[in-house]
């Protein structure tokens, strides 16, 4: 029998009660649903890192897991509290980004997207307190929706969100991708916004000349060398075997780095 | 259909195994139990703040919630181990007041609480190790508890514990109450020991002069500007529009601050 | 009625997203799976603490829990990777000894043990990340045999695994046992491998002389003063009360110490 699943991702950290009454607050809503912490450390109100470890967490879950996240540096303003059906997941967060990569990777198509501004009257009977969203508006409405409610009766539908420049993907030229470092790992691997299918076939050409190119595994290279790898997060990393690639070239969040795309036919060339 | 439910708050921080043997202790007496940690990262031995931590979060869990709460530089000694039934909630922990804050907020009326000393050979068939009651004793009556089992049978009745000095409430003033100070947050917002319910009407006269006032938001302060504000644990809170009213004050735990109290009719005035 | 139960030892941390992405594999292969965490934060490859710590904590857990640890340098290289059925208990991860203890533990007979060598086409349809064996390999394997799948269906039979020599037990010689530092807590209690069961006619003669003996206490010795206490792990512990064994006689891991074994009839002579 399938139960209810709820994830969490916050900016909460470990020290302070915060966390526990987010718990509190779905079991209220049934004792029955599970709930899995992705990380509760996302750096505080640091929206394109929350992005990514929803994003890269999410694929591992099952059909109907609800991702509840909360990096909400607009709590108590006027920003919109989204609840969006993608593909065969729901995510729940402010309207800030923090969902909208995990969005994208759940459903590529846009036909596949449901969303809606959560209406804290239709989500709740409590008055919601001025700062504690979470507890307050987006727990319960996470809730629900593992329980099978429908996603429209928790609010309006809309039809635009706010997405996240770090994660734009540039329009493909002939032979080569614009592509953005979407994340830069505690080790110094660089995660781009490019996805792990199209990678066989890519070649990175770093500043001081050479050609980094795609393998499969660290131990293909010898220590201090660069690669490309399919990483485990779906994304095409830059890395440096036993090193940083990050350092090594300066390569932080935000910034851009060009594939070339070399064709089945002609990898290895 | 409801599953039982035991809370964790504990000073046993996230690096060592202690926590892992809490869950397989409940776990033990039955595998249906849901565990939702609150915090393991109460300050060592800081008995007031995990009494803070398991009193915010206790009042977003569902009614029958057990919550047991592990701060205890005692054990070995000969502290008391209490259950606690204490309005719609039950808890678990060493009596040297950790627990106090919680029952008088879930149970205003003591006619409310029922208590007992546990007493370990009615909790377990297991020899109690010297050092870790949280594994050995605690855990598994809360998980009795969580299953149904009446409190009565795990101890004997007592009628008094320990309550902190802390959260001892002053005898009201006619137009003023002497407040407590029970937390100081991350950012230096100040907790007191007032309740929101009585909130809206009072007034806080800082030394350097002027009135301080109760805002449902930040937003309708100035930034640098102070305000009361009902907090989210459900209690009056001084706080300074992105800044520290615990610094800018002096504020520390312990120390009280004087509110003055407006009839409804005169507020604002 | 008995849930299954996967716990989960890792050295991850608890910022990133990897942890998330164990539990969404988990769950994946069924949402009933009850996921308890050990601690994620075992110091990053230490596979002798991530040892210690799932040994420690597996005593408290129920029957048919499974244990998945990943501390495991080795990804990506030939180490195989192992579960295995230890009396009660179950075991998943690699093949590094880090479930060399708590397989010893659990099944002090050999004959009470079955390993297999995991085969990842027999555990799972998707294809192995180069990098994240943890999510893609192990805790699918867990929870597989958290549902009651037989273990030998996953891999091929072994009969050797590798084991940790910090945790070799020396042969006994009459009246005295040569013991291991299997761990070092945080406040410098020194953790043997010699178990409790033996424990109380030991005596160890420190370095400057005098005899430290067996205490069911640390308040039956002064302050400062040494014992030997049968620890909450199971294992024989040198302590001293508020202070640091370890530091007192610069005991560390890996290293020996000696107890003297005094027959019971002779216990205090």
């Amino acid at each position: 029998m399938r139960r209810p699943l709820v994830t969490l991702t916050t900016d909460f950290g470990d020290a302070d009660w915060y966390v526990g009454a987010l718990r509190g607050a779905i079991l209220s809503v049934g004792t029955g649903i599970a709930i899995a912490d992705i990380t509760h450390n996302v750096p505080r109100h640091d929206v394109d890192a929350g992005a990514f470890a929803v994003c890269a967490a999410a694929r591992a879950f099952p059909a109907n897991t609800v991702h509840c996240v909360v990096v909400d540096p607009g709590v108590g303003s006027a920003r919109t509290a989204l609840a969006v059906r993608a593909g065969d997941s729901y995510f729940v967060g402010p309207d800030n980004g923090v969902l909208s990569p995990a969005i994208s990777e759940r459903a590529p198509h846009p036909q596949d997207v449901v969303a809606v501004a959560l209406e804290p009257e239709r989500v709740t009977s409590e008055p919601l307190s001025a700062t504690f969203h979470g507890r307050d508006l987006f727990a319960p409405a996470a809730a629900r929706l593992a329980l099978g409610e429908d996603l429209v009766t928790l609010g309006r539908r809309v039809t635009e969100w706010v997405t996240l420049p770090t994660w734009a993907s540039e329009p493909a030229e002939r032979g080569r991708i614009a592509a953005r470092i979407v994340h830069v790992d505690s080790v110094g691997n660089v995660v781009t916004n490019v996805r792990v299918a199209g990678a066989p076939y890519l070649t990175w050409r770093p500043p001081e000349g050479g050609a980094v190119r795609v393998r499969t595994s660290y131990a293909s290279v010898a220590d201090g060398e660069a690669l490309l790898i399919p990483g485990s997060a779906g994304y095409v990393e830059i890395a440096v075997r036993n090193g940083s690639a990050a350092s090594r070239w300066g390569l932080t969040r935000g910034s851009m780095v060009y594939f070339e795309v070399t064709s089945e036919g002609r990898h290895g060339s």
